[in-house]
């Protein structure tokens, strides 16, 4: 089975490796980049897809999302309208894990700095000092996916790993990782890493309180949405100078909120590269495929209504 | 028993904390900067102590180094003469250790670039691509005390890691590195970091046919010294540009070979500062003290000769 007309909104051709659109050419009769009222498929990244949007395409079957989130997808309606839509959860699982650990070890050694000095041939090493990971505690907010590969590096490294997470995860716990309660886990971590799920129960989990609650000079680092974290209460102690903040979603907020963090020197802004690697856009693109692919079989492993 | 006096030379006083040197002076009856032929201890880090200087201090029985290399010390004269020379065997080897997966990590992140990116406000993320170290294979060669921590925690990150050593280790085989010759191990790797005790046999044991085997877009880590390495070659595969090689150690270098060197983007010289951690710091200090605690309890953990 084949589908007759796929169109393209929310990404354009360099999106995907040629390789991949070749693979998705013969999955198709036509590929579009404008609508026609004919087309049973729908490629989609992060623009908004509403009853409107449906409704104007009565043949659609299937729709397909080159991200993680379906936030912008009307999921219920499609639904009812027996339309899948198919997501590319975790893709990126290990990019953004590794990504943890880039930026903290680039704080802890001060590599911005010592790349510089070296460039321009001082070799004294005076000025530098540097903490270890080892033997320090790490804790981690939220076992999934990300968590679990953050967890393993840091054991990796010698750190004493404490998690907390909605539900408890044996398979780490094994390795290493110690469940606690999340107050204890943020008053006791030297580094503190943020991995759950976002959803309303999550929305400022890092609320004023365990903010103020972090370990003095610990190193908190947030590669996910920063819905998570109460901005007020952070800002506020970003001003005592003494926690590091890390973060690299400064793309989703408010320019002013960026602002207003950024103007501490203990506060590191990152774009958005975490999820960037060579492996995570390979494999996201094979996921892509083979979603369509598997649907064309009638199986749907990523269908997310 | 204490000393009657120490002679403290190749450092000044801030090379120790003050509460290492109250603990000192509970060893010793007076502690002195310049020398007097009476003194029973001597203190020093890398300045130079061959027989005139030895012969100068009658009274010697004890040379303690601040320090792990000895070569500065002519050690045989000193057995000769019933002089003990301690060193500080392996104080910084988590540092070392960790400050690899800060500099392959910066490397694979463009964090350099990313940090000031980020401090301009542009948070496009555009044009940032990284690579991932699950996976991939990192090669060690040497699997002492700092190639073993390397190991440990390049298998946290989920990479194959083969190790060549003198001899075969056991305990880092059953946690999964492999054994390779070094030959193999070298065109196979896509991370290369090089831990071999330094001696006569180790010297160049990256010669030019194995610098030119290094797998093409490998990431080549040199925090050991450079005498490991035969230059000419390494300049030569530079120039080609199809590896990155990134070490620590100019400082130990003559200052033409590091602009030789450094003048290829994609080599990065960084100061000496793979040691420089807190926990380094005052674990060096503590084995110091603690070599002269044992020796006069007729005991001499880190001796030398």
């Amino acid at each position: 089975m084949k589908f007759k007309k796929i169109l393209v909104t929310g990404f354009d051709k360099s999106a995907l490796d040629e390789n991949v659109w070749s693979r998705i050419g013969k999955l198709a009769g036509k590929i579009v980049f404008e609508p026609t009222s004919d087309v049973d498929c729908l490629f989609s990244k992060f623009n908004k897809i509403d009853k409107k949007t449906i409704d104007s395409l009565p043949n659609l079957k299937y729709i397909g999302l080159l991200a993680t989130g379906y936030a912008t997808v009307d999921c219920e309606y499609a639904k009812s309208k027996n339309i899948i839509v198919t997501n590319i959860p975790g893709y990126a699982t290990e990019s953004v894990a590794e990504f943890v650990f880039a930026l903290i070890l680039e704080t802890l050694r001060n590599l911005e700095k010592a790349k510089q000095t070296g460039r321009r041939g001082d070799f004294s090493g005076d000025g530098f000092t540097a903490s270890e990971i080892k033997g320090k505690t790490f804790g981690i907010i939220g076992m999934g996916r990300i968590g679990t590969r953050v967890a393993e590096i840091a054991l990796g490294f010698g750190a004493k790993v404490l998690y907390w997470s909605r539900k408890r995860k044996k398979d780490i716990e094994k390795k290493g990782a110690k469940y606690q309660s999340i107050d204890i886990l943020i008053r006791k971590s030297d580094f503190l890493s943020l991995h759950p799920n976002r959803n309303k129960e999550t929305e400022k989990i890092m609320n004023e309180k365990r903010i103020n609650a972090i370990k003095p000079w610990a190193v908190f680092v947030n590669v996910s949405p920063m819905e998570l974290i109460d901005l007020n209460a952070l800002e506020k102690r970003l001003e005592k100078g003494n926690i590091t903040f890390i973060f690299d979603h400064p793309d989703e907020m408010d320019k002013r909120d960026v602002k207003r963090l950024a103007k501490y020197k203990n506060c590191i802004v990152y774009p958005p590269i975490g999820f960037v690697s060579k492996e995570a856009r390979i494999l996201k693109q094979d996921i892509f495929v083979s979603n369509l692919e598997n649907f064309l079989k009638g199986k749907s492993p990523n269908k997310v209504n």
